[in-house]
């Protein structure tokens, strides 16, 4: 040191440039230190420091002006331009891939017109032009398609609400499904906002605020990607969940109440319709075994400049393998879609077989009741039926059943098949008892329109039907 | 330093004392060294320096004197007292745990005897007092059974070998399935030392010499656990590969060769009887898939003293999920095993279902015979009967197959229960066509003793006969 000192007494212009040098070097410092900070800021100002919202806002983009990246990603539901194996189709028309299904909706809407599901933004365009809604269908059909439902329900009442026409509701349903629907406002906490998951839950002896953190980033979800009726009279929205949730125990459950969603045109059985038991599957599969929760894949963590975030573009992992399957699985983006569209090719073939056999016992009950088959004689056969079409159709309704839990679907599936030909076993004896020449001859239904002439819809009058109803409703909101 | 020098000449016992300190951690640590290099030695020794032993020594105590833990561990391979779901039970009758399939294999020599696979070390004894083996099988059957076998195929050539007579064989074959039969005796690599999987592998473009070495950790399994038929007359072991590995693309194979099993005893169909086909289900599998070799499960590194070395205690790896399973995975043994019980439970589930449907068909096929059904208003019949029964075997028989590759297993049983059905269809318009009552009543095989009975079976002669052939046997060999 001192030999420094007597080299720096010596030399002033050395002495200034090691100040400088110094100085700058500690500006530096404070600069990065000052921007990390800001960054920290950043991130707990978002979480920590928000000004409650409203107890009804359902507008997302006023919860958007405290949550930017939130609300930006949430926008981001709009995109359906898949990475997925479907390509960059936007709307896929499932009946007209599938026209089978057509023939085993016969007599319900679902025959009409059958989309593949599109993102939570879309949720109001696509209810209100869809065939399958018009005069006649309740205000329940609104009950997971906007927050405004929280609103009204506040206002009217759960069971007024649920006792309202669907179309008495298009005026009043501004916002898609948002922030409302899963939020508390003043906390920002996860919260059940609908009151049939937490009835459900109730009736399980369950409690549904004893729910930690990581159950509740699957519960809200579940509080509308799961099997419902509307029950009774008053069309409440209801989970039939109380004797479990397997295939099995929900339809002892809708067989114990004698419910049936609708009778089938050409087989008169006393059909059941599975809704989207997306909730119920993914319980039985591996990943909810593992305690991974939807939003995990679904909404997987994301970082932007400094905050890390839940990403609100709630979509399929298929387009997001980096950020949802990558964080635990170590295989290529290649090999994990792989794996997966291999799972699907497996219980395509299973599904589209259950189909075909279907259709065939669909059409030949058809064929016995035209001959004279008396109800006693058909009994059993329209059991069978029931039985096979609620368990192809609870594997089938699902979004993601294949990937969820793909052993629980191939085995609902195969029981799928096995009762759909026990049905068409039954069903030969009748029709042998009335003299008709087997085997009864398949109608051509190769395409969605073959098939809906086949069973008889009139398709360009629903369309045109549709479109007055809309043109009306518009004129009577503007009176 | 020079203070510490000054205080040590002036008291010399605690320079003695230091300098004895100092030996003393400088002879632990020089032991320590030593003990860590003796174990490497060890290890190494074991690996690289062993004498090679004489190319055909068939004896594994030989090779054991080199190879003492491994040797150990193989002895190992008699221990059936099974951590597993079946309990303590040492050797599982198939056929009274589930009678159905006395019936399936009816006219078939499984239906006498079948009992759950044992460890190596049974090879020689179970097949010897099988009901299932005696003066009419060829030599082929013992292929898979002892090292004395590729002894036997150098003296004789393979083509001469495969040409004899089981029984002929029974005095020579002295070692169960050892180290021969997959080590090279000269450099101890892994090698397949029987033919046919060799054979195999060349009409597939394949070139079993450029296999790596985690390859031979499954294919020196593959030798013996896969699909195969004793091809012709000359009853030579072939894999039937050449169209693919899967259920389809082997039937296509067989079906090409006009080849069957049997013919059926009740309805009289040209029988398909799947072997084990372990190695081509475990192919389908994410296991394999992920480049998991069957002895990374089977056969999992183990330490000893000082060596860490291959476990030669082949088994169930849910006898040993701390080394097997847990190397990846990071769950309870408890959820591993439970994981595994659930896989099997919905397999067996299809797998019973496809079982009750067969049953039947067989029996109402016979039924149609008994009433004058003709040849050709039984052959799509016969077609679909052995088309369903092939898928459910081939399903059924592998060791293992529901946890190898479940979704496979499962997606095969679908087809098995609808083609199953299928043949019921038919069997329908056959039945009622020649004036018989529907449905035809099923017999009660509840037990297997009923079950063999049904199919005509006389247990106590065939299990007398088995007792004196091998009584000649003895006789002869002492001549």
């Amino acid at each position: 040191m001192s030999q420094l000192r007597e080299f720096l007494s010596k030399n002033v212009w050395a002495a200034w440039g090691l100040f400088l040098f110094t100085a700058g070097v500690v500006l530096v410092f404070g600069l990065l230190a000052s921007s990390i900070l800001e960054r920290r800021i950043e991130t707990k100002a978002a979480v920590r420091q928000f000004r409650p919202i409203a107890e009804m806002e359902t507008d997302p983009s006023v919860w958007g002006q405290q949550f930017p990246r939130q609300y930006d990603r949430y926008l981001q539901t709009k995109d359906m331009d898949f990475a997925s194996r479907e390509g960059g189709n936007i709307e896929i028309d499932m009946l007209a891939r599938d026209p089978r299904m057509v023939v085993l909706w016969a007599g319900y809407a679902f025959s009409r017109d059958y989309n593949q599901g599109r993102g939570h933004m879309y949720a109001i365009e696509d209810i209100t032009k869809s065939l399958r809604t018009g005069i006649a269908q309740p205000m329940t059909c609104w009950a997971c398609k906007s927050p405004e439902v929280l609103k009204m329900m506040k206002e009217k009442g759960t069971k007024e609400f649920y006792s309202g026409k669907w179309k008495d509701g298009l005026k009043d349903m501004v916002h898609a499904i948002g922030c409302l629907d899963c939020h508390d406002p003043q906390t920002m906490s996860l919260r059940l906002a609908r009151p049939a998951l937490k009835e459900a839950l109730e009736r399980q002896g369950q409690d549904a605020a004893k729910l930690n953190h990581q159950q509740m980033r699957s519960m809200v979800c579940a509080q509308c990607h799961v099997e419902y009726y509307f029950k009774g009279e008053g069309k409440e929205l209801t989970f039939p969940w109380d004797k479990g949730m397997s295939v099995e125990e929900i339809e002892n459950y809708y067989d114990q109440a004698q419910f049936k969603d609708w009778t089938h045109a050409l087989s008169k059985a006393p059909m059941l319709k599975a809704q989207h038991p997306d909730y119920e599957i993914y319980k039985m599969g591996i990943h909810a075994q593992r305690g991974v929760a939807c939003a995990d894949c679904h909404m997987p963590y994301r970082r932007e400049g400094g905050e890390k975030f839940t990403d609100h573009h709630i979509q399929s992992p298929l387009n997001n393998i980096a950020n949802s399957c990558q964080v635990c699985h170590r295989e290529s983006e290649a090999t994990l879609q792989q794996n997966v569209f291999e799972h699907q090719d497996k219980i395509r073939e299973l599904r589209h077989k259950a189909e075909d056999i279907l259709v065939q016992a669909h059409v030949e009950a058809k064929t016995a009741w035209d001959v004279g088959a008396t109800e006693e004689e058909m009994k059993d056969v329209l059991q069978l039926i029931r039985k096979a079409q609620w368990r192809w159709d609870f594997a089938a309704a699902g979004h993601g059943s294949s990937f969820h839990a793909p052993l629980e679907v191939l085995r609902i599936l195969g029981h799928a098949i096995d009762l759909a030909h026990e049905a068409r076993l039954e069903l030969n004896g009748v029709l042998i008892k009335h003299a008709v020449t087997l085997p009864v001859s398949a109608p051509d239904i190769s395409t969605k329109e073959l098939a809906q002439r086949y069973i008889g819809l009139d398709m360009p009058l629903l369309e045109n039907e549709k479109r007055e109803f809309l043109k009306t409703l518009m004129i009577e909101e503007k009176k």
